[in-house]
């Protein structure tokens, strides 16, 4: 029998009645297929405790932060086993240290790095479906660590990597994938299936849906991800490798940013390396520069740079730039008020001519495009922030996504 | 240097505020001892958990039980290690698994059996303060146990036996034990020093402070339990062997109970054994038998039969006698108005007339005795519950309590 590993995140997990219906969920699986559930802290319960931990002190430790807020999916676990359990079912929570989870890395940024199957694989064997606490593991000094980047779900990848599960179901509170935030467009359509890489691009551009990190994984493992919502019986996005997709469309969705800032320095003195000596600072900051324009100037001995940031890194950025003296520029200009919206899709890469529908199609809208970017399977254009909405319905039609 | 145990109930660490206060407790102990803590679940926090559980089911699984009711604890110990790590002492939270502290018996009702000291030894060595998790252990299959009776008390005492610690400090939110209860009379002294069988008496007939389980493992151990507040920074109440208590008293406290029943059983057939017959059924049913009075009737054929029992009881008891076929009686007679008054005492021993006292202060006051018993260091008697107040203080006084 093959095996499936179910990921509910908090909102999931969010009330007892949640819990019930999940169980449900659960029970129908478990009728073809043998289970693995990870499961996230009910929602709010995280928070809860990292007030608590910020109330003593706003350096509490990491090592103690992590045994603190790992009892938020300890509690979830069990009461799920517990429901399953009370639903006539074989069940029982696993925490970290039980199966082991082996993580390495800091504490509250690890990263799980082995997973011991014997204890699951025996109690999948005897008919059981293990819930195991996503979120965390235990270190070489047998410690509990939470993991950093993408939490339960990059346990959940991890469980179907190990234990070389056939699907692994992501359950969140959203029903899938859309070809763009259906907050912003109402004609957005939930995409069937999607290729690791443009849900790579979607992600990273602003679908908040699954953290980079945990798509990235999949793709390396090769794991299909359905992504999918616990509160309505639909199919959700299928996220796949490349061959698995038949699609006469070749853009897959749209996204948008909102909390972008340009930054233009006029008259920088160019020389060699010039750029490297302006963003190394701003990356030892941990300040991310995305889209980067330079304009060579006419007289050929200093040249305009043009690049994008988040906004909430703004005031650091200028006072890096500032306080940059090896380098030197005429004027500082900064606007606030762009956005970045991107068309994604690896049907462009068979396909000539995307990047003038998608310019056309702005103009027709006198929409204008500040700076471009560009990448195999994505093009990315900044524009004034009002026109955000305009510009987003307008490719949404050129590219057939309203269906 | 020599090792204490502390323990904090759950009021000591009921709050941010609270857990500051007690780090400063710690700290203070650190510079005279190698310091052990037990922490019990912020109060309120295991009874959230335990309503979860019941919103699931009534019969919610013992085994996920224990995992659930078991975060409670680990949040207090991690917020307590990081407190104590932000003022500058070495600290770090330690969960059951990690130590191990190993139990045998049930589910929700396991006993410590073995704590390895290894971790906690080095710790201590390195100059580290351990903050381990009360109430929890785990069993031979590495899951997580609960136990059942005394709760973080008796991991307090476990850890001062293994460890052979110079004394046990239990931290609550009373000041100590005293002569009686200060909520009935306003003239209760602290007691300064009470022996194990004087405290399991005080405990056994009402003291809640802490549970008999707990002392009577402190009694076979020799361990010196210290009662004291978390609130306040006074001198609490010893517990130590009788040798170590010098005292000019011979009473040292009085309890009072507030829930007892009297059942009287007239005529009887008396015959050999008949008292079993009465009194199997009930102990089956987890009906304790409290004071009991057997009077031969006249004929020597009858007997009537008093004995008291918990109120809550009754109506159980009631039934239970009377489908009882192996015996015959002529009548059941009830009382719930009663209360049992008791006074306490190692120095009862060797002081005669000390019955005679008791039945004489209670006989000013116009006190009928409905019900007498006996031990070497107590004397209990039943009487009107009207009258329990009056008892106690003719009691308090006759026996120089009031100082």
């Amino acid at each position: 029998m093959k095996i499936i590993v179910l990921k509910f995140g908090g909102t999931s997990v969010g009330s007892i009645a949640r819990i019930k219906k999940i169980a449900k969920i659960i029970k129908a699986y478990s009728k073809s297929y043998r289970v693995i559930v990870l499961s996230s802290a009910m929602s709010g319960t995280t928070n809860k405790l990292i007030d608590l931990s910020k109330k003593i002190s706003k350096n509490f430790s990491d090592q103690e932060y992590d045994v603190l807020v790992s009892t938020g999916e300890q509690i979830s676990c069990s009461l799920l086993a517990g429901q399953l359990i009370e639903n006539g079912l074989i069940a029982r929570s696993l925490m970290a240290w039980q199966i082991p989870i082996v993580t390495e890395g800091e504490y509250k940024f690890s990263r799980i790095k082995y997973i011991d199957k014997k204890k699951i694989l025996n109690f999948l064997k005897s008919g059981g479906i293990p819930i195991i606490s996503g979120f965390q593991g235990i270190n070489k000094d047998l410690n509990i660590t939470t993991i950093g980047r993408g939490g339960t779900d990059a346990s959940a990848i991890m469980f179907a990597k190990f234990f070389k599960a056939e699907r692994c179901v992501i359950y969140t509170d959203v029903e899938g994938i859309y070809t763009t935030d259906p907050n912003k467009l109402k004609k957005a359509k939930k995409i069937k299936n999607i290729s690791y890489e443009e849900m790579l691009e979607m992600a990273s551009l602003g679908s908040k849906v699954m953290q980079p990190h945990s798509i990235q994984d999949a793709r390396l493992n090769r794991i299909n991800i359905e992504v999918k919502s616990s509160f309505f019986n639909k199919t959700g996005t299928l996220i796949t490798k490349r061959k698995n997709i038949i699609s006469n469309k070749i853009i897959t969705g749209i996204s948008s940013t909102d909390n972008d800032a340009k930054v233009t320095l006029l008259g920088v003195k160019d020389r060699p390396g010039i750029a490297a000596l302006i963003f190394k600072p701003l990356s030892q900051n941990s300040i991310n520069v995305d889209m980067v324009v330079q304009n060579i100037s006419s007289n050929g001995k200093e040249t305009d740079l043009t690049f994008t940031i988040k906004s909430f890194d703004l005031n650091k950025t200028i006072k890096i730039l500032k306080n940059n003296t090896k380098i030197s520029f005429k004027k500082l200009i900064v606007d606030k008020n762009v956005s970045k919206v991107s068309i994604i899709g690896v049907g462009m890469i068979t396909t000539p001519g995307v990047t003038f529908r998608m310019f056309q199609a702005l103009a027709k809208q006198n929409i204008n495009i500040q700076v471009i970017s560009t990448s195999e399977i994505k093009i990315s254009v900044l524009i004034k922030r009002k026109n955000i909405l305009k510009a987003i319905k307008a490719l949404h039609a050129e590219f057939n996504l309203n269906k």
